[in-house]
């Protein structure tokens, strides 16, 4: 079959990759839409070590089990289910899982792929292939709310306007947040404005937000976050750099903020997000190729500042 | 009177100290003991620009308003009362602050100081000057269990036995937790483990505590609390190193760990802590001067691994 499959650090489409083997407990899923992210492009820069068939962004059809026939998209951790976090129910830090297109198991960029059954989840006819592709960053977005463990109805900072961010930005501003956005805003984002997001011109002001998330990325994204935060306020780090960098933490000590490190989320507030329209990502969308021109969108993806590039499993 | 002074970076008994002047809503007090702590040291490298009279550990006499004649501690955050921060009953977090000894107020390590009368608490009879002289350093240590906002019923790790580690360690097993506690063990802690207090041999197993505290200020510490955290665990970062470093946040992301940075704390909690004797600090003591000698006191603190050296008052 077709997959795009990174080896060392180069990635290729194979043609001839053999189809997944059955697994128990694992169903097969046909892709119908992949969508390509940043950690896709850090694992083509080593990260991770991983090798393998990429891609964990997907909305599918379902070939096998209760959900044969439906539309799905999945969680991308497989967890043991035997280990004391899998017992307390956090099978998304099972120390022995492996991770869809990322660690230790083949991604969704290929014609069909293999995932536990439980990881499933139908997607609502009303949402489109094109939205239910976003509903795993987007549960990484509303991760943040179940973290939080309150309603954010107060002022919120995103730091960094990229795919990642945005979502978060309408995430927050459904939950209640009045929320500014920060970035270099290099394309037109006022269909954020018309969600009532605003969209910060320069440098935030300082300690003014008791909610602020750092969604960019880069070394400069975290300092800044810092010195927006409120005293005692809370600050999400839902991305990071990738490596380690110089950074002077004195702040978090003396202005007692909370800093939550924040990673995957549960699908189900994603999907009732895009059911309900309350989050838009057509405006997300970049570019979409077809499998068989899944190296050129690999390349697309990594163009500075691409917005999301997705890849057709037919 | 006799005071140290900081100025520059030069500290030096000052015989000719001005008494301190009376300001509405402060009283007069004076020193019996004073303690020097770690950011006493830090003030004399340049940190905070700080110049003036040192130290913010007191145990004194007040010699005006209501606690006239008492013995008595003290907050040693001077707030404005005015802004939204003193509002909310953050005054600890006023921006418009001064900080006894630290930051624009002349500090205790002289024959006496001035303080907000509302900062002062006086100080049961049960409890001695040796033991009163550590209520502020307690109550950061307890100021963890108030950020929590839960009791600490499980493992946790104190990194850095210093003295504030040794506090820390000691109020976690008053609150239920079982505490292990890593660091060089250069001089016996045998007191700590007939508390019911591990002394760990050597690195910490991964992942292994729900609860981790970074008390080392060194620049190995975060990273080696970090990987001892289990996933969705807390880590209070209780010091920090004073300037930028080089870490990897990365691992806070993936275990989706919460970073409290903690600070000051309420004193009511420290002293209750001290009058039930669920806290020693006897063993802390290293040495005790007198004012004249606080030169040689300040040089004594400074010594590698010192632990608290007092000054006394008169």
């Amino acid at each position: 079959m077709l997959a795009l499959v990174l080896e060392g650090e180069r990635v290729r489409l194979a043609t001839d990759r053999p189809p997944p083997k059955p697994r128990r407990g694992f169903v097969r899923v046909r892709t119908r839409i992949a969508g390509i992210c940043d950690t896709d492009l850090e694992l083509a820069r080593g990260y991770m070590g991983f090798a393998g068939v990429l891609g964990h962004e997907f909305v599918g059809e379902a070939l096998e089990g209760p959900l044969a026939g439906r539309r799905v998209v999945g969680g991308i951790n497989f967890a043991c289910g035997q280990c004391p976090n899998c017992a307390a129910g956090l099978g998304r830090h099972c120390p022995n899982r492996t991770v869809l297109g990322i660690d230790g198991a083949d991604g969704v960029l290929a014609e069909e792929f293999v995932i536990p059954e439980g990881n499933l989840v139908a997607v609502p006819g009303t949402v489109a292939d094109e939205e239910a592709v976003f509903t795993e960053p987007l549960a990484a977005a509303c991760e943040i709310l179940d973290q939080l463990g309150r309603r954010p109805d107060g002022a919120a900072l995103v730091v960094g306007d990229g795919k990642l961010g945005t979502l978060i930005a309408q995430v927050l501003a459904a939950a209640g947040a009045r929320v500014d956005l920060l970035g270099h805003h290099t394309e037109s984002l006022d269909w954020l404005v018309e969600r009532g997001i605003g969209l910060l011109p320069g440098q935030p002001d300082r300690a003014a937000y008791p909610l602020v998330v750092e969604a960019s990325g880069s070394t400069s994204g975290l300092a800044t976050a810092m010195a927006a935060t409120a005293p005692r306020g809370t600050l999400v780090l839902k991305t990071t750099v990738g490596r380690s960098y110089d950074i002077d933490l004195a702040p978090l000590v003396i202005d007692e903020i909370t800093l939550i490190g924040s990673r995957c989320g549960r699908f189900e507030p994603a999907l009732e997000l895009l059911t309900e329209g309350a989050v838009r990502v057509a405006p997300l969308v970049e570019a979409c190729y077809r499998l068989t021109d899944a190296e050129q969108a690999f390349a697309h993806a990594g163009r500075p500042a691409a917005r999301k590039v997705l890849v057709r499993g037919n």
